[in-house]
């Protein structure tokens, strides 16, 4: 199968399954439902889920077993969203073409949805946990995994960081650093906690680790590039708009052409971090590669 | 011991705990820590860990072991407080008699620092099932209990029902409904994930979530009390503000003594449920009824 063929097919089985466990009801307070399935169906890439499951397949893990952990990590990225887009934050009207949750379900529940979706991703798992008894050390340190990538050390981080940086020229590090915490934690969590689950070797870990630390910042450095590109206008925000607004991006701090090369070079490090896997994890390959060459 | 120097006892084992939990840090984004700490800091009553630490005590668990869970049920409590004082929300400038905490660090970061706590309290219990190897049935139900209580079938459901209300007149039984997800969820969360760790048997654990729902209930209607009899003075918020902002409670719908003799029954049911304990549970009946007698 080719790789968009594959790729949908992830997406496929990811929406199905978000789509059970976000459920509206009715009675007092239902809105929140609503308000909560609207930005979880609202779509995007799937990056988080599908990586999630890629690496499942690779370890030949229970694809049921780990769908579990990839919704959850996706509810924490659309909370993240819901949260960003709010007029304190980033005061963004759309978001994936459709207005932003807080525009349709005004502020206060967009702030309480993007809540429940983070609690309920943490709900999702433990849930899943007790019903199953899968009381051991591998369920335990994917749901760690995935706790620090979304905390305060992790992707809350980056957004602090991001937010003190703008208007400012931060260095190459911090720039790094904010990248690192804002995007790569959270790309780097369903990585990680599958491999977790499916019982990865010590040396299969360290790998997909290297794997997803470099998709993580290749991400984001894409997003820098495509910004001044002009692609971007397929990401819904003007073209250019991170140099209008005097941000600091690997672009207009290294040029658009040495930041295409260092995107190369991680994208690079990602693939070569994957020869111990040989043939199967050609998927996972072709992704990384997928995040150099994506227009939107 | 008398009843307010063994609580006292307790708040002064949780604030060291929690003291040493969230840490102020140093470089990039380090606002964040001190946001999350300046609402932690903050004090309160701490109730619900006081909860937690007394039901441990009665089934004569281990302390040290139940006070993360306390612990992180309290920065659960402090989210949800930093998110309800915002402009978008409840607007309060003052909480515990000093600024609120998007007052004193900005509406976005007060955001992102209740998003923090609310993460932080899983990355805690989980991290100490790791550190600990306590992969059992037990943790992990304490756990679901706590996301349960404070997701949007419990705390934040409440939440949204209290603001579909406003200047409702609302039924009993929606009243009661949006009190117990509101307040109850998450004073019956600590108690029943003491009594999970802890190894209650089944009629234990009965009997302490009966116990648990009447003083969960008991203490918002001593509240909707407190704010028509004058003395929510020192609740830092106005005397009579439920009845002038048209806002149904116990008070207001059943008028302030039918509301105080319901409050007593609560109370003698929570006292009456903890029968099997006999003497053993002799702090927990003074704490209902200290939660009836309150002044703020």
């Amino acid at each position: 199968m080719d790789f968009k063929s594959k790729y949908n097919g992830y997406v496929k089985a990811v929406n199905a399954a978000l789509d059970g466990i976000v459920k509206t009801g009715a009675g007092p307070g239902a809105v929140i439902y609503d308000a909560m399935k609207y930005s979880v169906a609202a779509g995007g890439k799937r990056l988080r889920p599908v990586l999630a499951l890629a690496v499942c397949e690779l370890l030949k893990g229970d694809i049921n077993d780990v769908m579990v952990f990839a919704c959850a990590i996706e509810l924490i990225h659309t909370y993240s969203l819901i949260h960003d887009d709010l007029p304190a934050m980033d005061d963004d009207d759309y978001r994936r073409g459709i207005p932003t949750n807080h525009k349709v379900f005004g502020e206060a529940t967009a702030i309480l949805a993007g809540d429940a979706l983070l609690n309920k991703a943490y709900e999702l798992m433990i849930t899943h946990v007790v019903k199953n008894s899968l009381y051991t050390k591998n369920y335990a340190q994917a749901i760690n995994v995935i706790a620090a990538g979304a905390g305060a050390e992790g992707m809350i981080l980056g957004q602090v960081i991001d937010m003190e940086s703008e208007g400012k020229r931060v260095s190459g590090e911090t720039l790094e650093y904010m990248h690192r915490c804002k995007t790569g934690a959270l790309i780097k969590a369903p990585v990680l906690a599958a491999a977790s689950i499916c019982g990865a070797t010590p040396d299969e870990y360290e790998s997909l680790g290297k794997y997803a630390r470099n998709i993580g910042l290749a991400f984001q450095v894409k997003d820098d590039i495509m910004d001044v590109s002009g692609s971007s206008q397929q990401m819904g925000k003007p073209s250019g708009s991170d140099a209008a607004s005097n941000k600091s991006t690997y672009a207009t701090l290294y040029g658009a052409e040495r930041a295409s090369e260092l995107l190369d070079e991680m994208i690079q490090e990602a693939v070569d971090s994957l020869k111990c896997f040989g043939d199967r994890a050609g998927f996972l390959k072709d992704l990384a590669i997928f995040i150099r060459d994506r227009d939107n």
